[in-house]
């Protein structure tokens, strides 16, 4: 298997001794548990993480930053977490103000996340659960609470990160929560396969000459086959299927995430992110705020995820809130 | 050909026009050539450029911004950017006090580079070529100054560019830039090819169970096949001859740059980067202000770069200094 790689089975303790320390500035390490928590913690806030599989890097070591989330509980490679590690995050993050738990949708980080909830409130500390579900792809708009999430999560983490570092209440944090939830929508192209690192298989099979609409970030089902095109009649397919979701119309304002899935190249994600933004603004839609990088990867696919956010006053306002995160991007 | 791009011949253009869309912030591109320049320019200054081709973002474009580069004149794809772009860039630069231009070093980068360094002489404009040859594989140590440029040139950008900000001279950058040029080594390992967007054919041929070593990024060709290893001995071997090469010793202080070059997951990157540290300590050198993520990238070839930078007290103070480039770390 060609990964830069040693034991397979250390995968995931090598890479987060690794980010720690390429980064030991900002963030640690729990002793003995798979959680990296900020470097100098703001005892004087609401607490915010998330649980998450490794293999998605950035996602979401990269996120845990002043101005972003607090802790990050490492699970296998694509496997949540279990609910000791998440409580230790979990208690970690407590400033007797309680915590919000992100959950990007997905079975076992639902239960994993729940049972971590529970736990922690038979020590008293308050904690509450808020779902992300994305990813247009997984289920209709009626249900809208079953879809899974994806790379679009990122608006919650940064958003809510940066509430929570000014000062947000707890019950502020939850409305916030939802709101960034209800108005996030993904939708995820591939191009390519990527490779397990455990097994060294590929993680599924796409034609020579075919591209995959609406995978999952693990590379669940797709929902359309379609032949190799050029990025513009892709953005269109993919924006019209966004926008209708999101119910976006002229006038509204929205921030766009462009992330590449893994071997997608810089330029590739520019010239999609180009025919993005026109499209948006011939529908009279403006765009700011965007995000164009790898935030949210399946190993080394190929391909991008496409996510729109309606933005406000207030969600804008902390989008533009500094943080030192080094995998996001710099407003000012 | 399975890339997100529209016309081929186009390719550059819609990067560069995605990129300043996606950074309008921080960055513009000067009307009728590829030159990308800051948006908010420091009149205070010595300007401070790069020419290079395309094809391995975030460089040089992503290093546009304030505290690094004052602009980047972009050629085609994998070919050095013709004189009059480059002159472009060198008279957007000038602010009276002269222009530096850093070339990494390759035959089209140094003859275009020298002959918009006449043509700016020839308007009046103080300019002059500093040459990064950090690629130790590409001649022997007798002849540094044949050697290729490659990643390290990166360690120009942020020091030299953070220099220029605070008021260094004409004269003192030169000599900071010998410093930097002379104090900077790079290997690469590649592990996958890349295809060029251009032709849609493979950029070089790799057996698949075979590493080369100490190719350029271009894909010129290595010193060294292998067979498949994992982590640990290739950064045995890849450190071991860039501490000979840098005549590194106990007691020194490095900053390390593992690079991936496309399609290399970042759990891969920070493995690789841990074996490196460890190494290093344990050869009883200090490690600060490490940099791990895609920089120089050739396409989504698969594999890494790595990077030594010999720290002193001025270069690591210019290091940390504040810059708003969203592609490299941060360090506060």
């Amino acid at each position: 298997m060609k990964k830069i790689i040693n034991n397979p089975d250390d995968l995931v303790i090598d890479s987060l001794n690794g980010f720690i320390k390429a980064h030991k500035n900002i963030v640690t390490k729990l002793p003995e548990c798979n959680v990296i928590v900020r470097k100098n913690k703001n005892e004087q806030k609401v607490g915010l993480i998330i649980g998450n599989g490794a293999g998605h890097e950035p996602a979401c070591i990269g996120f845990v930053a002043n101005g972003m989330l607090d802790a990050n509980a490492v699970g296998g490679l694509f496997a949540a977490p279990d609910p000791f590690t998440i409580l230790e995050a979990i208690k970690f993050a407590d400033n007797g103000q309680g915590v919000i738990v992100l959950i990007s949708n997905h079975a076992g980080d639902i239960l994993n996340s729940k049972m971590a909830i529970d736990m922690a409130e038979d020590l008293n500390i308050k904690a509450k659960a808020i779902i992300l579900h994305d990813d247009i792809a997984s289920a209709p708009i009626e249900n809208m609470s079953d879809r899974r999430g994806s790379t679009g999560c990122l608006y919650a983490y940064k958003i809510m990160g940066a509430a929570a570092d000014n000062g947000y209440s707890f019950d502020q944090l939850v409305e916030l929560g939802h709101y960034v939830a209800n108005n996030t929508r993904t939708l995820t192209l591939a191009t390519a396969t990527g490779t397990s690192p455990v097994t060294g298989k590929p993680m599924f099979n796409l034609n020579d000459d075919e591209y995959e609409i609406g995978l999952g970030v693990h590379g669940e089902a797709s929902m359309l086959q379609i032949k190799v095109e050029p990025s513009l009649p892709i953005a269109t397919y993919m924006i019209n299927k966004l926008i209708e979701d999101l119910k976006v119309v002229a006038g509204d304002i929205v921030s766009v995430c462009v992330n590449g899935m893994g071997q997608t190249t810089l330029q590739e994600k520019l010239i999609f992110y180009a025919d993005v933004e026109r499209l948006l603004e011939k529908a009279g839609v403006a765009v700011e705020l965007p995000l164009v990088g790898d935030f949210t990867t399946s190993q080394e696919m190929g391909g991008i995820s496409l996510s729109l956010f309606k933005l406000n006053n207030e969600t804008k306002m902390l989008m533009e809130k500094p943080h030192n995160s080094s995998y996001f991007p710099t407003f000012k």
